[in-house]
């Protein structure tokens, strides 16, 4: 049976981290919001969210249906989904470790999407933009420098091709997506903070050229970037 | 060997969910930077921080050291902990869905960290006090009871007493937590979105009479809530 994503069908969004790990393992999946038939549209992903049957909800998309097994939160999906598609190590401190990364990758995220959004999502983005400008300053200064060296540090530790041991993990593609999504939002400042971490730049690149992963980049299972994601540029945010 | 614990001396913070942890299940640990002694002080912790010797450092604080393994991000921590401490299920359906919990949890504390730093954490609170009334008060009205109302509704999905099975478990713990914290920098609207959400409140008082925990919060051990930690009690964020 194929695992079932449910995630808002126009943004890569927080479901992305989901999507790539199972282009990049092959796996049989249903992207089910973005089906064309009856099946597809929001409508039975917020069945399902609100499924009175279900003990164990998720609070919001993304979430992940495998048989009766429903999880929700991005990184709670990977962990589950990492030793079924041979994406984390075999060992519990690889498991652990790989984990430790994705949840510090996550917080970049959400630092991300605050920089549009630093007065809360109850705001269209033109109601909090001389916010939005001030928060953005410290994210391009300050927190994408202090992530990227972070990453460069743990590549460099573990031989600069790889987060984890010597297989790609999920967390490997997670940072790609994270330095994908800042090269949209804020082009500028994550070409200056690449430079000199040229390790981070480099996974990046090969994992973008991965064939299962560039066939997915490809395609149009790919939603482009835009401006009602996570990543979003506005230029005035990257000067 | 016990555990040790580093965190942030003067804060409950982000360490607060694993201290509880390891306070309810009478675990041997070190609470390294409060210790009154040459080994305590952030000196240490700093140092461990950016320890060329360990390959796989975390970002920031709190960590976690046994043995040799250190381990960042509470809710990674939490995933280590939970089994050596039995406070969590043995299965993995369980396991997983406790730690989908913990990071809904840990969302809601990042999410009351940023009512008083929308513009980041480069700034005093002072300097951006006009932004924290406007994203606070999206906080109070819609985002407590959002979360309130999700986890009441799995606590009656689960026989109203705890978030999973029949045991407790560090998500509850982190529960107490959540709704302590924002007991105290939101006095009123976390007692007007307790209302409508009874299993929540009875966790917290429930929580706050086991045996270790009492004692606990009772001790000097429990650093007080403070205007230095996430949740901080300005009252003009909650008028």
């Amino acid at each position: 049976m194929p695992y079932e994503l449910h995630y808002w069908p126009m943004i890569q969004g927080r479901g992305e981290f989901v999507r790539l790990a199972l282009e990049e393992a092959g796996a049989d999946y249903i992207d089910v919001t973005r089906q064309d038939d009856e099946d597809g549209g929001i409508g039975p992903m917020l069945d399902r969210l609100s499924d009175p049957g279900n003990p164990r909800p998720p609070l919001a998309p993304p979430f992940l249906r495998d048989g009766d097994t429903v999880i929700g939160q991005s990184a709670a999906i990977l962990l589950y989904l990492g030793p079924r598609l041979g994406l984390v190590g075999a060992s519990e401190r690889d498991r652990i470790w790989t984990h430790q990364l994705q949840l510090t990758i996550a917080d970049a995220v959400d630092e991300a999407h605050d920089t549009h959004h630093p007065l809360g999502v109850g705001l269209y983005y033109a109601n909090q933009k001389p916010e939005a400008l001030r928060r953005a300053a410290e994210f391009r200064t300050e927190r994408i420098p202090k992530f990227f060296g972070y990453f460069e540090r743990v590549l460099a530790g573990n031989g600069g091709g790889r987060l984890v041991g010597a297989d790609l993990s999920y967390a490997d593609l997670s940072l790609f997506q994270l330095v994908d999504g800042l090269r949209y939002a804020f082009p500028k400042a994550t070409a200056a903070a690449l430079r000199p971490n040229a390790n981070v730049a480099r996974l990046h690149e090969t994992v973008a050229r991965r064939p299962r992963i560039a066939a997915y980049l490809a395609s149009d299972r790919r939603i482009p970037f835009n401006e009602d994601g996570i990543f979003r540029r506005y230029p005035e945010l990257d000067p």
